[in-house]
């Protein structure tokens, strides 16, 4: 999407030279848009490990980038050394973030497509090509989920002419998340981008505020309309007809339904139920767990540390400040994500398109994972 | 309650001066117990005005003694002139904080009682004694639903022994926003000096903070076990059994049982109800509003200054500071209050006891008002 005008992705190979990756550090945003280049895997994986890249669709392809410069910088006299020390950076790329399911799954298949390569050269144009080839995936799922969603919200303003359609999303399952356009934004820059009148009501997303910091930013350069609201505000809104439809993203699905989210999805998902709004979960398919019948029972849900909850960073005459929230002798906790039960969820839009949020429903959309659970 | 394990309430008159009104400064806290004292109108009307003082019970009880700094000061050379000038101040205090109903009310009695006076020095006798009858009522209201809320907590701690009572609570509905005990903290304050093993999740309560800042200080000066959450947390903790009971404040309530109190409440509420969990409101009868049927549809939400969700204070090495949270140009919305209608509402704790939150129920606690609406 663009900033200051200009499409980006969020990860791409330097115009400059092509043995070098660029990505946005999305620690500073939103008081600075600084470009970041990786040279190394350490550099690769600290962006990953500090959170310079963070998001499902982005951390797998980072990693499969990484898997790149790996083969850029390996030894070149035998083709075993060359493919153990791939292996050997892929597991440093693997345990930066153990959790984060697409990144153990972009160093598997980097090193399964360039276990194939004739010899080091081919090696290395094969883990160009696969890297590219993860990024172009993530970014076209996100843009099919784009066009699936864009149906909801055209039928919305077909129904109140003249006026803005208000979506309210959680968190940030933006552009900023995948590689480009995001899960749940995608449907909304979809409509945006095809002159639909649509106004985003961001959730800060406390504690650690990326909907305040990152949706609201990628939403303001690419030039959607949005207001950033407490995360407490949605309820009011919705029991006041100032919300149309929600759209939210999901770190991990169960297939029948359930969804986890960021922290505070679940209480929105409550409240759009209480005043029959549609709710839907954007999520590509790689979310989606199909082994894992009951959400609220069975999906971990991390805790965190503390201090994002008794803290918090933000901008002091031009300089990044973090400042103390509650008293140095309160205890403070800090859970990650919660879980919405598939009956509180209108429909999951995917890159195949929109389902109930159910075992038939997810099913239907991929039957060939009939006989998996 | 206790501050620093001495008893206070939250406006005394000075024991080395009668002539002084002394309040806590409630805009530095948690990071500084500052005294301030009163000792003039214009003093009084600051207080209230920059929320130096907040909360209904303790704007009413400042306004109150605020009307007897009124008359030390007033004219004494006429009855007239005496009473003119009080009437004077009475209205500049009043337009304080216009929308605070215990502020005119309080006002309007001291006037009253203090033109029964039969001289200048009765009539300041008699604003001394109606301020401190205004202070102690206060107190007096919220003792007595700690005592009814208590009931509450016995009932939940006999069913788990050897467990604690985990309580949930939004906002500062507090001791600091009355004279003494609070109106959701009074049961737990109750329960606390009872020996019972009470924890409260105490929500932050974006965007002013009032939970982590006010709640978590008075709780931890009390010595009450405690956790400050974000406020998206309250589902997931419900949905997981961490919660057995909520109970929130109100700023306004119909006397059909609608709730009215700080932004989220109403979320919390569908959580609780969602998971069985009880979900009370603790208020003073003056909080009820016997003209208002539909709180959803009637009650007026203020929109306050979005700077209070785009901005946020806090400490820096012992400083206080204020950072930015969001993009610069990104708009941002700050709607004060909601509504939790009575069908999600279990009870309501006043003063005579625990009602229904229904017209019945309320009414049958306030026979009195039968007529009323």
């Amino acid at each position: 999407m663009n900033v200051h005008g200009k499409p980006y992705r969020t990860i791409w190979i330097s115009p400059q030279d092509s043995r070098v990756v660029q990505i946005i550090d999305q620690r500073v945003l939103p008081y600075q848009f600084v470009i970041l280049d990786l040279t190394t895997v350490d550099d690769v994986a600290h962006a990953i490990k500090d959170m310079t890249v963070r998001g499902a669709g982005l951390i797998g392809a980072t990693a499969g980038y990484g898997m790149y410069i790996a083969a850029l910088h390996a030894p070149r006299h035998s083709r075993d050394a060359f493919l153990e020390a791939l292996r050997a950076d892929g597991e440093k790329l693997k345990i930066t973030r153990p959790t984060a399911v697409n990144l153990a799954w972009a160093v598997e298949r980097q090193l399964a497509a360039i276990a194939t390569g004739s010899d080091v050269e081919d090696m290395i144009d094969t883990a160009l090509r696969t890297a590219n080839e993860i990024a172009d995936e993530d970014a076209e799922f996100c843009r099919r989920i784009g066009e699936h969603g864009l149906a909801l919200i055209e039928d919305i303003s077909r129904r109140k002419p003249g006026e803005p359609v208000n979506i309210l999303t959680h968190c940030n399952a933006g552009w900023l998340a995948f590689v480009d356009y995001g899960s749940a934004t995608a449907p909304i820059y979809a409509a945006h981008n095809q002159g639909i009148d649509v106004h985003v009501w961001v959730d800060e997303t406390r504690p650690r505020n990326q909907g305040a910091r990152l949706t609201a930013w990628e939403l303001g350069q690419h030039g959607v309309p949005h207001t950033v609201i407490a995360d407490n505000a949605g309820g009011h809104l919705m029991q006041h007809g100032l919300v149309d439809l929600v759209i939210v993203g999901s770190d991990r699905t169960t297939y029948t339904g359930d969804v986890a989210n960021k922290i505070g999805t679940y209480l929105k998902a409550l409240a759009a139920r209480d005043n029959h709004i549609p709710f839907y979960a954007a999520l590509p398919s790689s979310t989606i767990d199909w082994q894992m019948r009951d959400g609220v029972a069975e999906i971990p849900i991390e805790e965190r540390d503390a201090a994002e909850v008794s803290q918090i960073a933000g901008l002091h005459n031009g300089e990044i400040f973090t400042v103390q929230l509650t008293p140095e002798d309160s205890a403070a906790a800090n859970y990650g994500f919660d879980v919405t039960p598939a009956r509180l969820v209108t429909g999951i839009i995917t890159e195949r398109g929109i389902c109930e949020a159910s075992e038939t429903g997810v099913l239907s959309l991929y039957p060939e994972k009939k006989s998996a659970p």
